[in-house]
């Protein structure tokens, strides 16, 4: 059994975004087996088990992941994570993966798949709502799929804002005003809101939206109007109902089920598609444990492993 | 991070029924959090994903392990397991236990416990019915629960129970026919078998069974005429009725789930007890998560770990 404690360091992105795009596709063509994630709830946070099996990338796992927003006043992430890898022809463990890093990167190949698909040209402005890890994972993992020409970069503080832009290897990037962020071709929303932050006015038609930082039951970044506007595509149905931008509109209901236009996976695979340029589209995502196996293959071909005795 | 190559060695099983039996406890008094076992189907086997969190033995985790029945012919284990344990105010994973010998050592606790509570007399006879590594962990555990005067041991090899009753070291251990092994104070069922194995006639009033060996649908070991004399308790009912001895029984009519008289956790905290000395008591196994984090406890303090790094 090999232990990677370093997983996420150095991986190849345009391959991980390949191997999540295949991850998707199985996923429109129902071939993979993912049970919902099952929460247990500690006396300050909670960990989610995220069980699945992908054939035809000839995976299968689980991750193990928590949620402490009061870690990093101990000096500890919020969120920690561990993947373990079991051989599929014997379910033999041989591999344990330090999923950390992996699950801030593996967000980021989800939202270049549905900018790839969704986008309204391959030509694109980028605007990015707030500067984390997953602002950054985004931003990295788009420009591997399509040209960014500008990244446009809005924070409630202005400081990282003008950092996170300087930080970018993108060619041109700057702090600007939300609605000027929001007046882009590509969208990527990625704030711990709990109300709406992204106002319908500043929004136009034909662009699209990844809207990333809902995951959990009442967060929500978007007017839900926008959501009236647009074709709404999700990563997977029962998790957005349950933690995705949807999910407060649809308990308050401003928002139906049966609007939903798609998954990610019908995209990958043709069966749903953009249908007209001029059309606003939404990707939400919440994170689908086929994206933490993909991404975790990556990192077992291309990271440092320590030897561990099993059997 | 710990890794524990060797978690079941050495450990001190009177310890580890104490800990499993406060466990059962906390179960009875239904301050555990324990989502039903996910399972994912591989090609010639499975995986169940276990996750659990206990309060009063302030550990949390969970338990990955496989059942590959042709797994022996290529010089494996049929199951393999690991134990993840998170530290309960962070999240943290702070150890990855190998949970293979671990899984066989669990179960032995609850029948010892199930026996301790439900036997007729503190003074047994037992009846051992199959010889594999599940019998030996019973004998083990129950003899720590209670004084062991004789140990009847039948198998469908009978090359094997001699050899079985000749590895024990409880005073008197014999080998003897499938109707001498069941006339005992406590009898332990430990096969495969998809078909009754035990005769109705051969069980007498007064007896305790542990019934261990269905672990599956379409599993059963007892004529389900006994579970009708008997009163039947189980470790979890939804599992039971999933894959316990009554899955069989359940699936064809012939038992129904109000005939359960309640849980091992409900027995332990003295809500549920054996009734009369001459009544017939089941003890129904299917194994539960928080025996696995009571056993993994025990293995992190007393077993040997390497030191991953993992922040």
């Amino acid at each position: 059994m090999k232990y990677y404690p370093d997983a996420d360091k150095g991986l190849d992105i345009a391959l991980v975004n390949r191997e999540v795009e295949s991850a998707f596709a199985d996923h429109g063509n129902d071939r993979v087996q993912m049970p919902p994630k099952v929460y247990v709830t500690l006396p300050t946070g909670d960990f989610r088990t995220m069980p699945a099996y992908l054939p035809s990338l000839d995976i299968a796992g689980v991750k193990i992941v928590n949620v402490h927003p009061e870690n990093p006043a101990k000096g500890l992430p919020t969120v920690m994570a561990l993947t373990i890898i079991l051989e599929t022809t014997t379910g033999q463990p041989v591999a344990v993966l330090n999923a950390t890093g992996l699950t801030d990167m593996r967000t980021g190949p989800a939202g270049a798949i549905a900018a790839k698909y969704l986008a309204p040209k391959k030509d694109c402005v980028l605007g990015i709502i707030g500067t984390g890890r997953q602002a950054e994972a985004q931003v990295r993992a788009i420009a591997r799929e399509l040209t960014v020409s500008e990244v446009r970069v809005w924070s409630r503080n202005q400081i990282h804002a003008e950092a996170f832009a300087s930080r970018l290897d993108t060619p041109d990037n700057r702090s600007v005003s939300i609605e000027r962020t929001c007046d882009c071709d590509i969208l990527v929303t990625t704030t711990p809101s709990r109300s709406p932050l992204i106002q319908n006015e500043w929004i136009h038609e034909g662009m699209h939206i990844n809207a990333i930082g809902a995951d959990a039951p009442g967060k929500q970044e978007l007017d839900p109007e926008i959501l009236h506007r647009a074709r709404v595509f999700v990563d997977d149905p029962a998790q957005a109902f349950h933690s995705g931008e949807i999910n407060v509109p649809i308990s308050k209901g401003l928002f139906q089920t049966w609007m939903i236009a798609g998954t990610l996976g019908e995209v990958v695979i043709g069966k749903r598609r953009r249908e007209r340029p001029d059309e606003i589209t939404v990707f939400d995502s919440t994170g689908l444990a086929i994206q933490d196996l993909a991404i975790a293959k990556i990192a077992m071909q291309q990271g440092k492993a320590i030897d561990l005795p099993f059997l």
